[in-house]
C-alpha cells in the first residue's frame, strides 16, 4: 500500500514538470483515502513557499477543516527540506514516506542538502545571516498570549 | 531603522494575539518601505503554515510579482522556526532581524525548539518517523526536469 501512495507521489511529481511547476509531488492520505495532492507551483505561483508537501498540507487542512492532520500520512517524491519538515511536525502527521533524498535534489540543482548545512550555525554565522536584536518590549506578545483566556493552542 | 522595523514586527504580533492569531509578527522590507507584512494566522486560518514569517513572504512575493525576495529584509518578532528558516532560504531574503529566540518561544508552548532537535535526527529515527521505499523510477521526475529546455529555475 505505501508503495502504492508513493508511487503516485512520484508519478505526480514527473507530471507536474510537464505542467510548468518543479520535479516534485506529495499525497496527504487518510485511513487509506487520498485528501489532498499537489506538485511544487513555485514559479508558476510566485510563491517560494509552494513545494509540493505545503501545499498537500494545506489543502487537506483546508479540506479537513483542521489546523493539523494527526491521522494522516505524507507521501512525497522526495525527502523533505527543512521547510516541508518543519511544516510536517507542525502539521503533526502520523508518517513520512518519501522516494527521492535530498542528495538526489542537490544534484538536481535544488538547494535542500545547503539549507539543511546552514541549520546548526549560529544565526549570525549563516549563508543569510541572521542577527538578534535587544529589545526591551520583545517578550510583550508572549506575556499577551500567556494572559489571554480561551485561546486556541496550536 | 532595523530597531524601528522590529519593533513594528513586535507590536503586530502582540496586536495579532488580540486579533485571534498567535503571538508571532513579522514585515518584509526593501529599500526601507514595508512591502507586506503578517501576524501568526494558523487558527484563524486552519493553516499549520500560517506562521508570520510564511504569510508575510507569500504576500511579498505576490506584491513584487516575484517569487524571491533577493533584495528584502525579513523583521521578525521572534527567531524563525525551521520551516520559515527554509522559506527564508528558497526566497533568497537578504537578512533577517529577530527580537526573541526559540527558547522564549518554547517557554511560551510552542514547539519551535524541538523541531530544530529533530532536524539532525536520521529520517527514520525522528519523533515523527520518515520513512525511504527504494522505487524503481523514483528518479524520472528529475530526469525529466533535467530534459526540460528553458525551464524556469527556483
Amino acid at each position: 500500500m505505501h508503495e502504492d501512495f508513493l508511487q503516485q507521489a512520484v508519478d505526480l511529481a514527473r507530471q507536474n514538470v510537464a505542467d510548468g511547476g518543479g520535479p516534485f509531488g506529495a499525497l496527504v492520505v487518510k485511513e487509506r483515502r487520498i485528501i489532498a495532492s499537489s506538485g511544487n507551483r513555485v514559479t508558476p505561483n510566485l510563491d517560494p513557499t509552494a513545494h509540493a508537501e505545503i501545499m498537500a498540507i494545506r489543502l487537506a487542512c483546508q479540506r479537513l477543516g483542521d489546523f493539523q492532520l494527526t491521522d494522516c500520512i505524507l507521501y512525497t517524491s522526495c525527502e523533505p527540506c527543512p521547510m516541508c519538515l518543519g511544516a510536517i511536525y507542525w502539521a503533526r502527521l502520523q508518517a513520512v514516506y518519501f522516494a527521492c533524498n535530498r542528495h538526489d535534489a542537490a544534484a538536481a540543482g535544488f538547494d535542500d542538502s545547503f539549507i539543511y548545512d546552514e541549520i546548526p550555525k549560529q544565526p549570525a554565522e549563516r549563508n543569510i545571516a541572521m542577527r538578534y536584536l535587544d529589545l526591551p518590549e520583545a517578550g510583550s506578545p508572549f506575556s499577551a498570549w500567556n494572559r489571554l483566556e480561551g485561546k486556541i493552542r496550536y
